[in-house]
This record gives structure tokens, C-alpha cells and sequence, in this order.
């Protein structure tokens, strides 16, 4: 019997353990996702250097990391396919034919990556492997004929820019080969860090990791924004942009509670003290399996890393049905 | 025992046959050297679809062409070995990595690439595996440690460009694991087009493929451009541009005789039919083994195939052993 479930790609770069933005953003959807679709998920170790080049041993590290993450939040193995980016050959070859379908052009126009130059103060020292990643993603997409990418806003252009390579490639062949692929934006936007920055990120160290400890969960929501206008617990308070509420609104399943704190902060008398040991609570009860589980995990790499070495290998074969295809319709099929 | 000749990569992209250009330029040299070399001949489908999207058919059809053009010169496959890029995967793989070594701006400053681009007519609209060739290139010089790669003069930026590459990748991770090459410019230069166009191709229809029948040898060196003013037999010609000329210099080996002919045809009294029939003879007498082993080997395609998938799995193992040793030191060796 085949496997008519529809096809899901998504992945991380392999930068650093992934953190509650992750979680909130991607990962309750992919443990949510393995039942109903047939789910590929990358561990994006080529594409981290593409502009880490020479950060080897960080980009290797996190291959673990991440895998650990997966695995601690409820990825299942048996359900999922993880796999690692750069052990699947058949990628860089799609790659490298889609680099003919694209102009330079249209790669500098594409906003996503014009957005992350700025990001990286890149300027005109561009790693041309950095300009040329969409189609590297797109070979990631198309080689696993995935339908469904969720990705953030930001970049939704880049899976424009795979179902144009996968148009110009079909028309190219006169066959339909590839399939295109719709970007699924997840309903919750993206969790600012816990100083009230937009982005929550490692570097910018206002990230709470999945595998931190009670301490650091505690130490978290202590340094976390608030109103930095409500002084004295009878002052009114505001809710907007109010860190604590933000993820209160994201990880508390009673929402009813959640509105009656808001609207007791709004009038005035409820101190930042007791809303954030209403969070803590709640990010303690979240996280406090996830650590476990990672923990678990974590004491024995080498299982860890035989779930993905087994998933590369049913990667792989995928990947090489499609390079297949591809290869026979241009004709570089020779023996 | 170890094979200690020193190592040379080179070949054409197969867009078409080969001419007398080719074989002036570097077939000959290439037969010279497959003794006291390690040569890798590489038929370079892939890199002809950088900008041959679509043109499938062609780039396939003349892997076997080229082929034929190699085995009817005397390259002799128990010596050299002869390939098929799109067949080694290894070498996408490698330029993945490369293209993160090179930036943008440094390819737009390549002069071998603007000068293509412009050649081509690609203006804004270059496709990107076009730009990011020299990627490419460098993967194909460095999967065999080439040290040793024969260019036109118009293509030593590339090398450059290869050593620059090099130079960067042992840098970042601190170890010599790819080798520096040396382009060698072959002291014969670029043979004219028969109407005496600088450029000698077969889509200018000015070149004489190396299966030519004689037939169209003949009708080849009639149409030879000489001195358009040497209207009379005993009018002084012009030597200098005359295709004629150029043609006996690169293919007489008698070159006293050559030498006395100039001297005839400057003082006057020696008719362009007299130089043609010289010609003639010596490009028939060239040819005419070159025209009959190639037309043995096209008479049994799957002979030559069979040469090329015993390259091409040679090829691939040593290209496999580069790619690894520069994953490896990357710390993308996992398992």
C-alpha cells in the first residue's frame, strides 16, 4: 500500500538548540503533523554554512542539538523522517541544475534574501552560496515532492521562488516532473525574546532553550519586559507589548484565566510578581517533560545518532527517485 | 606502487563536435600527455547546461560526439581517464561548499565570466549556475588534485579563481587538503575560422569538424579566406591574416616548405590555388585516419559507452576520496 498522506518538508538550520519561539512556531505543529502527513524534516547543516563557513564544529554540534529537540518534544522517528542535509548527495545535484533556472537577478530581488543580507550586514560580500540558497531549497522541497512547507512570513518569496524553478523545470521538460508546494504560515506569529525584542534568538541571549533548567526558566521570566510604566501594583497596567502576557497568551490553555488577569492588570492591583509566577508555572509544566526527555536522549548520543542515520537513508532514497526523474527527462541518463 | 605523474584535468563541454581548433589547441597536446600524465578527460554536460536549459538533447547527443572525437584523435582510455560530470555527484557536492568560499561580487568581476556573459548576450538576465560556474570548475580541478590544467589564455582568471578557493578552503579548517593547479597556456593560439573570423565555431560554420568528409575538407579550404587583394597570380600577396597561411603554419610540418611558399606568394607569381592544394593535401592527410577511426568507434556506440562508464566509476572514486577528506574536515562526517 502506498502512502497517499501528503508530503510535508521543514527543518533548522543547525546553528543552535532550538528555543520556545521554535516550539510555539514549528515544532507543536510537526508533532501534530506526523500523523496526518508524511513529514520530512531537515536538519539544515549545508545551508548553516553557507554562511558559517569555518564555524565547523558549531554547525556539527547542533546537528545533535537539534535532533536531541526534536526527539524531546514528541517527534516520533517512526512517524518522521529526520535527516541530515549534507548526507543526501542527490540535494546539491537538484541544486545544481535549478541554479540554470533562476537568474541572478531575481535571486537579488527576492526579499527574503535581500532581508537577510541586511540581517548579516553581508553588503557586497555576499557568499554567492548565501544569494544562490533558494534553490538549494527548492531542491530540498521538490526532492521530497512536499506539497505542504510551513515557513514563517518572511518567507513566504522563497517558496515563490521554488514553484517558479519547478514550473521552468516542467515546462523545460515538457513533462510534470516536480510538483509545487504551498507555504502554510502557522497561525501563531513569532514570540518576541523575553526583553521585548522581536526576535528571540541565542545570540542575542533572550531565548529560553527546550532544555533549560528550572532555574533558568525561573531567571527568564524575572528579567522578562513588562510594562516598564507600572510602577506600583495599584497603577494600571498595560497588556500590549507586555512580555509576560504575550506568552501567557501563547503557552496557557486556560484562556479564561488568562483574560481575567488582563483585565485585572489593566484596572490596576495586580502586580508584574504574580503574573509571572503564573508564567513560570506554566513554561515549569511545559518544559519540565521536554527536559526530561532530552536528557534522556542526551545520554545516549549514539542512538540518536542511529535514528538519524536510519532516517538519511529513507531520505535518501526519496531524494534519489526524484534525481532520478529529473535526470532521465533532461536526457543524463547515459547507461 | 602509487601512480606518481603528475595530474591533469581538462575537457569540453559537449555542445557540438570538435573542430581542427580543438585539435590544434589541445587534443594533440592532450594525446602528448596521457603518458607522462594522469589525465582526466571531462565531458562536461552539466557545465553545458548552464546555459543550455533545455537543450537536452543536444548536450546529450554529443557526450558521444566528443567522445568519438577523443577516441578518433588517439586519446587512449587505458591512459586516460574519460567522464561524464553529470555523472559524478561528487562534484556537485563539492561546489555546494565553494560556493560559500567565493562572493558574489567576485564572480561579477571575473573577466572570463563578464567577457561570456557578454558573448552570450545574457545581460541582467544570467542564470545563476552561469555566474557560479567557477564553483563548479574548481570542484572539477580539485575532485581529481589537478595540478595541471591546460587553458586558453582568456580562461587563466579561472584558475585563479580555482586557487583562490583552494587557498580559502585549507585556510578555514586549518589543514592543506586541496592542491593549488597551474594553468598551462599552450604556446599554439586560437586557430582562425575559415572565412577568417577570429572565432572558429561550428555555429559560425567556419570550422572543420574532425569527422569532416573529404569532400567538405575540399570545399572548406576553397572557401579558405586569403588576400582579398591578391586579385592576379602575379600581384605580391599578403601573408600576414591569411587564413591559408595560418592553417600551413599550424599543420605543415615541413615548415621550410612553408617558409619558401610565404616568400613566393609575397614576391608574387604564386596563385592561392597553389597554397590551397597544399593545404588541402595536408589537412586530408591529417584527417583521413582521425575520420576513420572515429567513423569504427561510431559504428559500435555501446563500445564507447562502456569506455565511458569505466571513466566515469574511476572518475567518481577519486572524486569520492577529495569529497570525503573535505567533509571530514569539516566535521560533516557523522557516522
Amino acid at each position: 500500500m502506498t502512502d497517499s498522506r501528503p508530503i510535508v518538508l521543514t527543518g533548522d538550520r543547525t546553528t543552535g538548540p532550538l528555543h520556545l519561539g521554535h516550539y510555539i512556531g514549528s515544532l507543536v505543529n510537526r508533532v501534530a503533523l506526523q500523523d496526518s502527513h508524511r513529514q520530512f524534516l531537515l536538519l539544515a547543516d549545508a545551508q548553516a554554512l553557507t554562511d558559517n563557513m569555518g564555524n565547523y564544529l558549531k554547525v556539527r554540534d547542533n546537528v545533535l542539538q537539534v535532533a536531541l529537540d526534536y526527539l524531546a518534544v514528541g517527534i516520533d522517528p517512526a512517524k518522521s523522517t529526520i535527516f541530515i542535509q549534507s548526507l543526501v548527495p542527490e540535494l546539491s545535484e537538484l541544486a545544481s541544475y535549478y541554479l540554470n533556472l533562476v537568474t541572478v537577478a531575481r535571486l537579488e530581488r527576492n526579499p527574503t534574501i535581500k532581508d537577510e543580507i541586511r540581517l548579516r550586514g553581508f553588503e557586497r560580500d555576499i557568499p554567492a552560496g548565501f544569494l544562490t540558497y533558494p534553490a538549494a531549497q527548492a531542491a530540498d522541497i521538490t526532492a521530497f515532492r512536499a506539497t505542504v512547507v510551513p515557513v514563517g512570513e518572511d518567507q513566504i518569496p522563497m517558496i515563490e521562488q521554488t514553484n517558479e524553478i519547478v514550473r521552468r523545470f516542467n515546462a523545460s521538460v515538457g513533462q510534470e516532473i516536480l510538483v509545487e508546494c504551498k507555504a502554510v504560515v502557522p497561525r501563531v506569529g513569532r514570540l518576541p525574546g523575553f526583553d521585548g525584542k522581536a526576535k528571540m534568538s541565542k545570540s542575542l541571549g533572550n531565548a529560553l532553550p527546550l532544555g533549560a533548567s528550572p532555574d533558568a526558566i525561573r531567571q527568564a521570566v524575572k528579567m522578562m519586559y513588562t510594562d516598564p510604566n507600572h510602577l506600583r501594583v495599584e497603577d494600571p497596567g498595560q497588556v500590549e507589548g507586555n512580555v509576560v502576557f504575550t506568552y501567557l497568551d501563547a503557552f496557557e490553555p486556560d484562556t479564561a484565566m488568562v483574560e481575567d488577569l488582563k483585565a485585572r492588570y489593566r484596572r490596576g492591583g495586580l502586580g508584574d510578581m504574580v503574573i509571572k509566577k503564573q508564567l513560570e508555572a506554566r513554561l515549569q509544566a511545559l518544559l519540565e517533560p521536554i527536559r526530561t526527555r532530552r536528557e534522556d536522549y542526551a545520554r545516549d548520543p549514539a542512538q540518536v545518532m542511529a535514528i538519524l542515520k536510519d532516517g538519511t537513508a529513507r531520505a535518501r532514497e526519496a531524494a534519489a527517485q526524484t534525481l532520478d526523474d529529473v535526470k532521465r527527462a533532461m536526457g543524463l541518463n547515459y547507461f
